[in-house]
């Protein structure tokens, strides 16, 4: 199959209790595929300005990252400043920049038009219906969604929602999302919309992925040291469509895998500030945590 | 093997953001004991007013938990009562009466002192510790606590835990304890005083169990409609306990199980308010939901 990735790529400035870094790359579309490129091939879409590192676009090739579709423009790259405290399951935005990311358009190259996933990041819904329209055939469209955009565009999260197969989201997300208190509710009324799994993250807790007629759950990796949280949920999503995207089969044995493997990458994401730790992960370090996460649950 | 169970029996005035409930029967060794009862025949240690009802007494000894360590006395049954709000896991005490409970001076019935599991609720840690030097031989003492304690009297329980095997408590109760933010690092605090297995309780994300050498987690049971979450974690307890005192091994797989049917306790007290749940619960529901357990998990 093939694999495109719509998102931001951005300058964090993060700040946790212990250490604080400036400026360092991130963005859920640099999480999302460079999480997904231990499986298979990801071409990315984006935009970044001129100040954006020509290393990492090296890094993204090196890791067989399709760059076609990331643009380069005038300007400054988005930027996001936030401050995580103790429980990394919180955390505080200090300023947002848009810079070029304001006037984000997507427009897929024409490599890219008949891949067999799309996942739509947590942009503006509208902008995601956009690029839903301009794929062939997909056997998959998966989207995340944050509260800004469930608080300003509802509607249009519900309109793209009846394209999308697979919601990722937080808890508390699809929660206000759907007005329901209780997940279970919350996870029928969006499938009742589309969607065929709803996937919900909760961070360090890990996540519930809710079908029609299965629910799966994973455990989060227990971990010593949660040096940045940043991206986890991006790096989820990566773990878990590019490993749909290497089977090519949308079975349930092979969704509740995606769901591990999803929990794998997030928690080699959260090791190293940034994109750090996808520079020295192996992919034999991946099947052994794999592994830890079948001992982890296994009774 | 034979289980002792040493806690509180109460009335409980409930609030939900759905429903009020006024002087129900509650408190941990109640809680504990029924879902224990499932598996083994457990001894209860406690102490009730004159105004405890003798048919909550019956309903016990209709499922076989011995009373003989139960102490009627001149007075008031301790009350509590505590309000929920939409999440859950958080709750709020409005009011604490000690009523007899305040001069609860736990005695060992001779015909309990050769148990060879005892449980010690989150009483005074003072308390607990008197109990366990009027055990004879016992293979396993486990014990719970909370805020309360862990503020007032942290060496005491500190003290307690050196003859302790198994510690049950909640994740941010053991991060209070033990002055650690991370729960890995919180628990091997604890497991360096004394204990094999330190079962951190998460309320509807689970548990998380460590022990030296291993680390288990299991997932709570997705509940649509949460009615009342009062005594999951003495359920929790009392099932983990029940289930090790009916195998009677100790072995990593054993423990494992056991806290699978604790969490399975667990998300069948939280189903109906008080005790009522137990009132209605068959063995065969136990097993149906124990393989729904591995379902959820299995990949």
């Amino acid at each position: 199959m093939s694999l495109v990735i719509v998102g931001s790529l951005a300058f964090d400035t993060i700040q946790t209790p212990w250490e604080r870094r400036e400026r360092i790359v991130g963005g859920s579309c640099t999480y999302c595929s460079l999480a997904a490129s231990f499986f298979t091939s990801p071409k990315i879409v984006g935009v970044v300005g001129e100040d954006f590192p020509e290393e990492t676009i090296q890094f993204f090739k090196s890791r067989n990252i399709d760059t076609e579709g990331l643009e380069v423009r005038p300007g400054k790259t988005f930027f996001w400043e936030g401050h995580y405290g103790y429980d990394p399951n919180q955390r505080e935005t200090i300023k947002t920049e848009m810079n070029v990311f304001r006037d984000f358009r997507p427009k897929l190259p024409a490599s890219y038009r008949k891949a067999k996933i799309v996942f739509l990041a947590n942009i503006d819904p509208d902008l995601q219906d956009k690029i839903v329209t301009q794929m062939e055939n997909p056997a998959v469209v998966a989207m995340d969604t944050i509260n800004f955009w469930i608080a300003t565009k509802p509607e249009a999260i519900w309109r793209v929602l009846e394209k999308v197969n697979i919601l990722f989201a937080n808890e508390e997300e699809i929660k206000m999302l759907s007005r329901e208190i209780n997940i279970i509710k919350a996870a029928r009324k969006v499938l009742a919309k589309g969607p065929h799994l709803v996937v919900t993250k909760k961070g360090e807790h890990g996540a519930l992925v809710f079908s029609r007629d299965f629910v799966f759950g994973v455990l989060g990796h227990p971990c010593e040291d949660v040096v940045d949280p940043t991206g986890a949920g991006d790096s989820f999503a990566g773990g878990f469509l590019g490993y749909l995207d290497k089977t090519g089969k949308l079975s349930r044995p092979e969704l509740r895998k995606a769901a591990v493997f999803g929990s794998v990458m997030a928690s080699f994401a959260i090791e190293n500030f940034g994109i750090e730790r996808f520079k020295t992960l192996r992919p034999e370090e991946i099947e052994k945590r794999f592994r830890e996460f079948r001992r982890l649950v296994s009774f």
